[in-house]
């Protein structure tokens, strides 16, 4: 292209050199991807993207998603060459213990690294979030400024993988991305033929680029293996298709980029073997003669080259000094706007919020939690606009809809029932519960939005990889999943969860939160939304539960809920046996209490809608919730007794359900699977 | 079509006023679909499949996947009019408990209901199975027939909803049918442009039918919509689209349906309200009018109808017999074939078949338990040829492929590295984990045949939907997961699993199988296989691990392993405490308790591969392996230390990891995350 110099040949064959180098200190890792897309990478960072070496979380620049997390060094490398904060060294301690430079991508831990990737298809996700979070950022702080004029405009660029091509995930947010129109969004096919079992052709015969036309896509073909006849790393050719796709507005585009993995190692390329090995020191030293490097030399990096790929550092800066005018002029236009991006960015609430939370009056008929969740999301959305999200197609059920609040959707995507604008807050998802929560973890990298996203809990499983990538990188996600236990009813097993409960409190870092109640579940809320560290799940009930008569008759106030396990009902004098109840079942530790209380026997009721945020109070207050010399303790909770073993000792008793459900009504359920008081009674005499 | 009569039509309405009939008992469900689709499914079930309602097992029958289960009607008003067992009051008992007519279908439960469905996207990827199980099974019994000539041809039918067609694993399923090339599979999109939030324009606006096309898919329209200008059932049009589907026979067939759902009804057609929720007493009375059926009565069945329609019994015993006589033609031809039907029928396994297991020597340097299961599978290959499998896109770091086993590939689609057949036995799902589930689930359902199939542990969590569906049907399936800890080493905590055993653990009726040595993996297999009413997940490493030396130095023999638990070596005398490993982390369990020897504590050593099967043991070796009176016991596994807590008791100590992993050699991950022999002996100190 044009301006294109020897120093920028150099500087791509350097990256070759460097890739093959580095991955031959552990003996493992993937060099063929980081040798073959070296022009392209180098492209994109040293000519196309906008962004600042110096200061990496500037919120003008464009974004890059290395999906094809493996290829690790596609990033590392230019994060060298481009002075954002790797040298030399930290190449060569690539996937050691502690290094800035680990087998996969990790956010938060390498400057410049936008998501962590790895697990395939989560960066598709992630980009199309991110695409969507700028739309909805600049929807709150520019809305009127022309397309591209905004500091808040920029551009979001992927690199996909064969492997990310065929995860499900990809698919669905791909279809979702043309549905939702993201012109600020390229996604670049890595289209090699090579995964590690080789010959994709095994498994992947595909149209790729069809199936992006039919999402909806503009797309684009760069066939730099000139329909397999030749090779020509046609860099021209590529970033006329990049202009041409930022020109592109109204659609995401795609780029079917046609390349041979490892080229031009000579002995490797278009293999497996180039995939997930080192090349071994034979194939470096070809490699580095075909490149005309010196094959004797590792890490060998001409200065006038690092020179000038560095030039990067004086480029980000001058590109990040003319948009801070541009901010400025809109800042001081804007002061309500800039207050709110300073805000958002400190990730901050809006001071005063918590005081638009809804309580709820004592009601022995009460609510379900997921009906009280939704009142909750009605009044908060005229305080904090930064709190958005929606559904997989469960709206009504997961009531994740506050409101009279607008839909996010493209003019010619709004529905009789849905209407909105492209800059609107409730999100439609469809079926995919998956692409949900990859782009809720690609809208909270991207922005200081706060996002939800709703589904069944049973089918917390479709999107797990998600959220458990969410709990690595400490993204403050929320996930609103209803329905939580056999009390769903007639849809069967298929639907009530049993496990689910259990599994994820297993993943790090997850907080799962279900509320006993209506007053419970604004605390939920409200604790959730003052973490900005973490994601949580908001466990809800699909059946009406008890709103408990809050500081009389015995009952402890809702404010409990945030240190996550409390005396909801104490005992009159030392108790014998502790009930610890989560969720819908408190209701039954409550009641098997009073029937003890009549059988003469001291019971305190402990809810605990989080374990995690329990555990993180100290122990002081632990032990005044459950006083280690009580050893009669009965947990109640409709689901797998397995988690719960820790807490209720040897002596406890589980009130639990340990195999699948059933379709019939609820009652019938709780009843046929002994979730009644009595059932609570006899485990706590057993206990005692 | 040809023979239609207007009884047939009389019958596709009778089915519509029992669908609108049937949701009102219990108020809930989703009559839409099964209104609307009464004349596909009544065409499908009455005139075009191959099936008897007296033998709902026949292995020549034609199979119907309901994807979409929620609109389970569509099944159970069809086994109703077929005869296939259900009679009205199982209709009007629908979504009640211990009816026959479950709120999702359910395998096992209802006679005909060929596999659980509900999960959306599941039965896509189960139909894709059915058909590469039936190549399979033909490749195996009678491989020479001409084409549509054998007793083992026969096709598959799956009705699949938008959300299905959302749903990511419905696209990798497909793209992969794609490339099998399954001419014997039929997937109907029934194209409602509906779901529960209504009108799916604000999440699904591509072009499904020209996506199918970029599968390789034969792809037909049939629009019942006229482009939305009028509605008419043209069942003609679907059966001639279905007879040409059956024409081709080189690839699937996509038939893009057009229909308004819940059509005829005049005040809920093509709204979302129809989808999932009951009509309403006027809205059914209103379609009933419609239609011509008196409005006050309910399940109302004119006989001429029912004895129309319950001529399918007799047709279907007539095609039965017909059927019958080429099977025994072939039989005759075949004993050989004929005995191995007989045998996977009965799912029993070869006689003699474990003498083909491998033992391994002592050795301390060892082998990595995935390497071990290599070497199992290749030996049992030739015994078993029911056995197959693959890995998605890590064959060779799941050791999953039979050394000199052919690919179960068409003959386009086969590669350098792997050659094969249609009829092969490794399976390259592609990097599709998901799918691959299903698929699994698919093959299991729908022949006898044993399938495995293989990827790292930690993207257990991209299928676990399907898991958990293959654990509620019980189904035979093995999950090879590899690279099982952190002892996965350099691709960091994306790629290491941490929660995952608790996590699957929680699954009820899953298996989870993770042996400590070479010998321990040849026992978990012979103990999966020996299982033909579960699924297990066999859980090994990456690296390498000492092979024990049996029977010798106090070492047991591996065949504890069948009991889920055993002692593996015991102290000198009564254990002061107890030692429970779990694969890799055993041979720090002994180390310790040498070292725990040599400062005179006796400690004894238990292997606990499978913590379920150890827990269906009788109570008497159970106690003797895990003596009631030892309180002082410690749990050795990486990973989170939750599901431990019951078996180790109040004074039991965990030596576990709760947190995500890092990127660094394994030895040194093991190092710095405290799993080291001191580390255990440290905590057997505390404990004791």
């Amino acid at each position: 292209p044009e301006g294109w110099t020897d120093l920028d040949t150099k500087a791509v064959d350097t990256v070759r050199a460097l890739a093959a180098d580095a991955v031959q200190g552990p003996q493992a890792g993937h060099p063929g991807t980081a040798i073959s897309l070296a022009p392209a990478a180098y492209l994109l960072f040293q000519k196309v993207m906008r962004h600042d070496p110096s200061d990496t979380n500037w919120v003008g620049r464009d974004r890059f998603v290395l999906s094809a997390g493996h290829s690790c060094l596609t990033l590392y490398i230019q994060f060298y060459l481009g002075g954002f904060g790797l040298e030399l060294d930290d190449l060569k301690s690539l996937r050691t213990w502690d290094s800035k430079t680990p087998g996969h991508p990790e956010y938060g831990h390498t400057a410049g690294v936008e998501v962590t990737t790895g697990p395939l298809g989560q960066g598709v996700g992630n980009a199309v979030g991110m695409a969507m979070a700028a739309r909805r950022q600049r929807g709150l702080l520019d809305p009127d400024a022309a397309p591209g004029t905004s500091p808040f405009d920029y551009q979001i660029y992927s690199i996909a993988s064969d492997g990310d091509i065929e995860e499900g995930i990809s698919s669905e947010a791909s279809s979702l991305a043309g549905t939702q129109r993201l012109g600020n969004l390229t996604l670049i096919y890595d289209n090699n033929k090579i995964s590690i079992e080789d010959d994709t052709n095994i498994a992947l015969s595909e149209d790729t680029a069809k199936r992006y036309e039919a999402y909806g896509w503009h797309v684009q073909t760069v066939d730099w293996t000139n329909d397999g006849k030749s090779y020509g790393e046609n860099i021209k050719a590529l970033n006329d298709a990049l202009a041409a796709a930022r020109e592109v507005t109204d659609r995401p585009s795609f780029i079917d980029l046609r390349t041979i993995i490892a080229w031009p190692s000579p002995g490797k390329q278009g293999t497996g073997a180039a995939h997930g090995s080192s090349l071994g020191d034979d194939e470096v030293k070809a490699l580095k003669e075909v490149i005309g490097f010196d094959a004797s030399k590792t890490f060998d990096v001409d200065p006038a080259v690092l020179e000038h790929t560095r030039g990067l550092v004086q480029r980000g800066k001058d590109a990040h000094a003319e948009w801070q005018k541009s901010f400025d002029a809109w800042a001081s236009k804007n002061a309500d706007g800039k207050a709110m991006f300073e805000r958002l960015t400190k990730r901050e609430l809006t001071p005063g919020w918590e005081k638009a939370l809804p309580t709820f009056d004592a009601d022995e008929k009460g609510v379900a939690s997921r009906a009280a969740s939704g009142k909750v999301l009605t009044a908060l959305a005229p305080v904090l606009p930064e709190l958005w999200g929606g559904s997989a197609d469960l709206a009504g059920s997961n009531n994740t809809t506050p409101d009279g609040q607008p839909s996010f959707l493209p003019e010619d995507r709004q529905s009789k029932k849905f209407s909105g604008s492209p800059y609107g807050r409730v999100l439609h998802f469809g079926i995919r519960e998956h692409a949900m929560g990859a782009i809720m973890n690609g809208i909270a990298v991207s922005t200081g939005l706060r996002v939800y996203g709703g589904t069944f809990l049973t089918f917390s499983d479709y999107m797990r990889p998600s959220v458990r990538l969410a709990s690595l990188m400490k993204l403050p996600v929320t996930y609103v999943w209803t329905h939580d236990s056999i009390g769903l009813g007639e849809d069967g097993p298929t639907h009530q969860p049993v496990e689910h409960l259990t599994a994820l409190r297993a993943i790090p870092g997850l907080d799962v939160v279900r509320p006993a109640d209506a007053n419970e579940t604004a605390w939920a809320w409200k604790t959730i939304l003052e973490h900005s560290d973490r994601p949580a799940g908001l466990i809800l009930s699909r059946q009406a539960l008890p709103t408990f008569p809050r500081d009389t008759d015995g009952f402890a106030a809702a404010d409990g809920t945030a240190k996550g396990g409390y005396v909801l009902k104490d005992s009159e004098g030392d108790p014998e046996v502790i009930l610890i109840g989560t969720g819908s079942e408190v209701q039954l530790a409550v009641k098997a209490a009073e029937q003890l209380a009549a059988d003469g026997v001291k019971a305190r009721v402990v809810s605990m809608p989080c374990v995690e945020w329990f555990f993180e109070q100290d122990e002081a207050y632990r032990e005044s919730v459950l006083p280690a010399g009580v050893k009669a303790r009965v947990s109640v909770e409709a689901g797998i007794a397995l988690g719960w073993r820790g807490l209720i000792g040897d002596a406890g008793r589980a009130v639990s359900l340990e195999h699948f459900g059933a379709s019939a009504a609820a009652g019938v359920l709780f009843e046929e699977f002994g979730f009644t008081p009595a059932k609570v009674v006899e485990a706590a005499n057993e206990s005692i």
